[in-house]
């Protein structure tokens, strides 16, 4: 079967599995390697939709869970969908709300059916199951929709990081016949989609949906769960369970053992991650999509990413310095701002303060991503990587 | 004496005392009358400085208390001024301090020789005299200084009324010498100051400082006040002590009869006030220039002023309403965003809710304000009232 979303490589670096392409969604193109900032709640903290497009953010992350909560995705939907909500043209990647709802300890609960919560604001009782998750995202109008999966944290004992992988499997299975039945209605995203050349369309294209790889630092079990989310088949494929507190070292290690287990034309995801050196070492293994609240939520507590590391604008010896964040940044930010000033802001406890640095944190992992996709075009990845600019590959 | 500051009037409404002008400062002009939106401690919360220009803002409020105990005045000076420090090239208008620090229940004293008061931050003991908020706020480098007064909550007895408004009429005089002696010495704002055309002068022009006039609601006493102020001179005249508790209906017959008593080559500065009626109000009995935080507290509280009233945004009215906050709105809020996406964002708790709220408050004040001097450049004002968008005049 074809896939409605397509995935093109444009170009792989001889001397790594780094790799640049161009993937196609309902809302349009997204170039690969690509970091989605995260939107949680419709909306990234601080940044209005129009700074987000200025900055050359291509896709954003919505988080199921909150969606789902509030507004509720039925509001969503009947509103035409969240990007219609949320006034953003661009495209976005829904998780499936499994992370959220475990990560709320002691509020969820996994059965084979799926998960069983209670939400974190007024204590009702919910079930997100495989084929409910794949609904929630349609409704939300998702340009990828990601399958229901376990993730669990590190370190696991073998048994538990085998039952979730299974489980994973067969939610997976469940996810994709969810998916591929209200494909074949074509009735189930706002808006409507066109069916192919066939339908000589008025609707958007289908979106696509995106497999997820668990079995945590165990390699045999991460070959394991490709094999079975390979057999049942995405339009593009995530490696989670990482970024859960294994050393660095193990990430790197079963991204590399796991994107060679993986199709080369189609994208692969790395949930959660990470630092600026994570995503040049991660590009380097072979990953073409990123997501992480580090820029957003470190921005707000007042930690800045530069090309000399991370700075800590609160910090007393910045009280008098005129500097901008970092001397070698073309943001707005910087091309604007003193350290000084910022520090003020957030000792102050002013809103402004939050925005600024997330504005600079923003378009510092853009400006990486798009160093490093320059690199790779130009067959120049390697020496980018020893440059150091994000870390050694 | 010529003051360096100078103020145009370009033209005066035929049925009302309502006047359009020029106002020249060191930092740029301001076409009055103005609306000055507050930027307490150097940042107008939720807005970037940039997102003010491109609204339009002309000039700043900026509040002495406030920066002078953080990050200090001297902190500030040596960074080449708030201008600077802040990166906001357009002009500011500095509070004394003294209505914040008389605000700051049970930590501030009033005596003979000015405010003393414990910092609501650490609780240590400052003393703000006449001259001392003089040094402050040109060490600030504000293109506009305000005179220290003694602002009297409503309701208050004569006698209190008296002795605040006869405290502030010596203070004025301090003040004003104290401004003198440092425009003659030309040394104590930042960047210097082109003394005349003899300067030749790298340094910018000195200062305006605006004497205050008080006396409550008392005519007699806003009377002799209004003479006292007069004698020591200005180069501009504000209206404090109102919008603190009394019927609007004295708010309005204290600013008519004050106005009445203030020379017309002298702009006029009502401290405080208000809504957009106010500002229709207040312009047609003389007022040139108003500042408020009531567009961008209410903003943050989840109020929307628009062109049919108050909107409440978090009301469950709006949870599935697209349009935008006023249809009548062209701002960049009301261009993109619905009230049902700003509800979902107040309800939880996003800092992007105050972020466009504020900028479509910001947004509407002004543009009020603008369409008060266009009609008034046009003759039109007395039927700009009569149709009501901010009230009748």
């Amino acid at each position: 079967m074809d896939a409605p979303a397509k995935f093109e490589l444009t170009a792989s670096d001889p001397g790594s599995k780094a790799r640049a392409g161009v993937l196609y969604t309902p809302h349009g193109v997204v170039e690969t390697p690509v970091f989605m900032p995260v939107g949680t709640a419709g909306t990234v903290k601080g940044m209005t939709q129009g700074e987000l497009e200025e900055l050359g953010v291509q896709i954003l992350l919505g988080n199921t869970y909150h969606l789902y909560l509030r507004p509720g995705h039925e509001v969503i939907r009947d509103l035409g969908g969240l990007h219609r909500f949320m006034a953003w043209p661009r495209p976005i990647l829904t998780d499936s709300g499994g992370y959220q709802v475990m990560s709320l300890k002691g509020l969820g609960r996994v059965t084979e059916d799926g998960f069983a919560f209670r939400s974190h604001l007024d204590g009702s009782a919910h079930f997100l199951s495989p084929e409910r998750a794949v609904e929630i995202q349609l409704a939300l109008g998702a340009d990828i929709v990601m399958a229901l999966d376990e993730c669990v944290e590190y370190p696991a004992s073998h048994e538990a990081l085998r039952r979730a992988s299974r489980l994973t499997g067969r939610w997976a299975r469940r996810c994709r016949e969810r998916f591929l039945s209200a494909r074949a209605l074509g009735s189930e995203i706002p808006g409507g989609w066109a069916a192919g050349s066939a339908a000589g369309g008025s609707g958007r294209p289908f979106p696509a949906q995106f497999g997820i790889v668990q079995g945590g630092t165990d390699l045999a079990l991460r070959r394991e769960s490709a094999e079975e989310i390979l057999e049942v088949g995405f339009e593009g494929y995530a490696l989670g369970g990482l970024s859960v507190g294994e050393p660095k070292s193990e990430t790197y290690d079963v991204v590399e053992a796991t994107t060679g287990l993986l199709p080369a034309d189609r994208p692969r995801y790395l949930m959660g991650v990470g630092t600026p050196e994570d995503l040049a070492e991660c590009v380097a293994r072979g990953v073409d999509m990123f997501d992480c609240v580090m820029p957003t939520r470190n921005a707000r507590n007042g930690c800045a990413f530069t090309s000399e590391g991370k700075l800590t604008v609160k910090n007393a010896r910045y009280a008098r310095d005129e500097k901008p964040l970092d001397p070698a940044c073309a943001c707005a930010v910087c091309r604007r701002y003193s350290r000084a000033y910022l520090r003020h802001l957030f000792l102050a406890g002013e809103m402004l303060a939050g925005i600024l640095t997330t504005h600079h944190n923003i378009y510092f992992y853009l400006d990486t991503m798009a160093r490093i996709r320059q690199a790779i075009l130009s067959g120049d990845f390697s020496r980018f990587c020893s440059r150091g600019r994000s870390g050694t590959c």
